[in-house]
């Protein structure tokens, strides 16, 4: 049966996301900033709100997807929020990728008022948005989880509930932990092979199939092999989360070498206009830095 | 039809290859520093030399497999070395981890004399060297690479040819760098998991099927959950080749931050007297470094 659904948040990720959960059979209300952005969810049957707080007030799910940390305080607790909407008993999904510790005190403020949190990230990016194949990172109380798990079975495939609130955004920032440094990793040894005079696609080859062999050596190495750093997932976007990593870890006390030097080389890329392509791109800072 | 081959160096490695080679019906001529370690072998019918010089004088095809850059310097250069006995013609296979640059000027040195060089050094350790399974990275001229590849087959399987003289060897410096710094990525995003109360185990599984997704994620990910250590491959051993890495990034003028990295916390790891564990404790110094 059909539930009443919310969806904040009308971007590339958001606008998919929605179309699935209305091809599965839910009611969604639905807001975006920019109210153009919500047309084409109207044409498909979506009730266009005019705030955060209206569809908080119509729907038992709620559904947050949009950029970063204060994006998401805004539209949860700030004015017109879903905070002055959401009844008791309805539950918020932060779908978002922000920080650990502010989505804590968010579901601490929510849970005064008898409204539950779940934490919900994402990676697969807008094609796994597009086609429903998103893994999906879950934080919060499991039965809240077990409540929302069909509507996330509408927009993912690999569905994990990680631990309570926070706990999803975590194992967000180590995914994006593992895949920066990894890429670091593979970025250095295809430029070691060049300086060396010797062809790294063939090293790459070769490295495949044994312990050096991941999925960042597969796809990003190929990028970097043919400098083509069409997104992908943009450096932009990878810097904003490298933020939220050295941030927590600011925060808890905790030293990452190896995702400081990451977080570096993406303020690199930043300051040459990078912003937009793959952050595959790493690559082309270890290269500048030895004038190749 | 059997081939006459030499083998020097009668270690963890060398030794099971030996049987391999004698297995595919060659004659095997070997030489090991401690006498005794040639027993096993000539019990299997290779005949033990006195010298490396003794086994050159003999065979066709000389395979040395020995610990560090000077140790190869020594067997083929020194006294009484395989240099002193190679007939024209003959071909010298250096299967030992060492410096590109030193594996050139040695190719360059029995050039002269008319005896063909390839660098071969695989990954696989010894449980490879054992079933024949080893991965061989081989650097020198083409129709040399096949003049000896089946004596290659008989010791492994994923067999390359990736360039001239140290390509090889610089294939597998690459290797230790995107296993080396993969490691400190995983270890990174698992403390981290840990410093924010989330359970690591679970983090790994969720990242496991994404881009995050390695063999270092799966088997090193799984020792540094269980904090066990047993090895896999030595960090002593990782420490030299990580050390080959820097020494030939020096000499070309290439700057490797992450690589620089993961070498420091190989040392640290040495002087915590935790040279005959796993690298994969590389976690330790992350802990340790915050205090865990």
């Amino acid at each position: 049966m059909g539930m009443k659904v919310g969806f904040i948040g009308m971007g590339i990720m958001g606008t998919p996301m929605v179309l699935n959960l209305i091809k599965a059979g839910h009611q969604l209300w639905v807001h975006g900033r920019r109210p153009e952005s919500m047309q084409p969810l109207a044409d498909a049957s979506a009730i266009a709100c005019a705030s955060s707080q209206m569809v908080a007030e119509n729907a038992d799910v709620i559904f947050v997807m949009v950029s970063d940390t204060p994006d998401v305080e805004q539209v949860i607790l700030g004015e017109n929020g879903v905070i002055h909407g959401a009844k008791a008993g309805s539950v918020v999904v932060d779908m978002s990728t922000i920080s650990p510790t502010v989505t804590k005190a968010i579901a601490a403020q929510l849970g005064a008022r008898g409204v539950e949190m779940l934490d919900a990230p994402v990676s697969g990016g807008d094609v796994g948005a597009v086609n429903g194949t998103l893994s999906i990172m879950v934080g919060g109380k499991p039965e809240v989880f077990e409540r929302v798990k069909p509507l996330f079975e509408a927009m993912g495939k690999n569905i994990i509930h990680i631990g309570g609130n926070g706990a999803g955004q975590v194992a967000k920032a180590c995914n994006q932990i593992v895949v920066g440094v990894t890429i670091q990793a593979v970025a250095e040894a295809l430029t070691f092979a060049r300086k060396n005079g010797v062809d790294a696609a063939k090293v790459r080859d070769a490295l495949m199939g044994g312990f050096a062999g991941s999925k960042i050596l597969e796809v990003h190495g190929k990028r970097m092999l043919d400098h083509d750093f069409k997104p992908g997932f943009k450096t932009r976007l990878h810097q904003k989360d490298m933020n939220i990593v050295m941030q927590t870890a600011r925060e808890v006390g905790l030293a990452l070498p190896g995702a400081a030097l990451v977080m570096q080389n993406l303020n690199a890329l930043m300051g040459t206009g990078d912003g937009e392509i793959d952050s595959a791109a790493i690559v082309k800072v270890v290269e500048r830095m030895s004038g190749m």
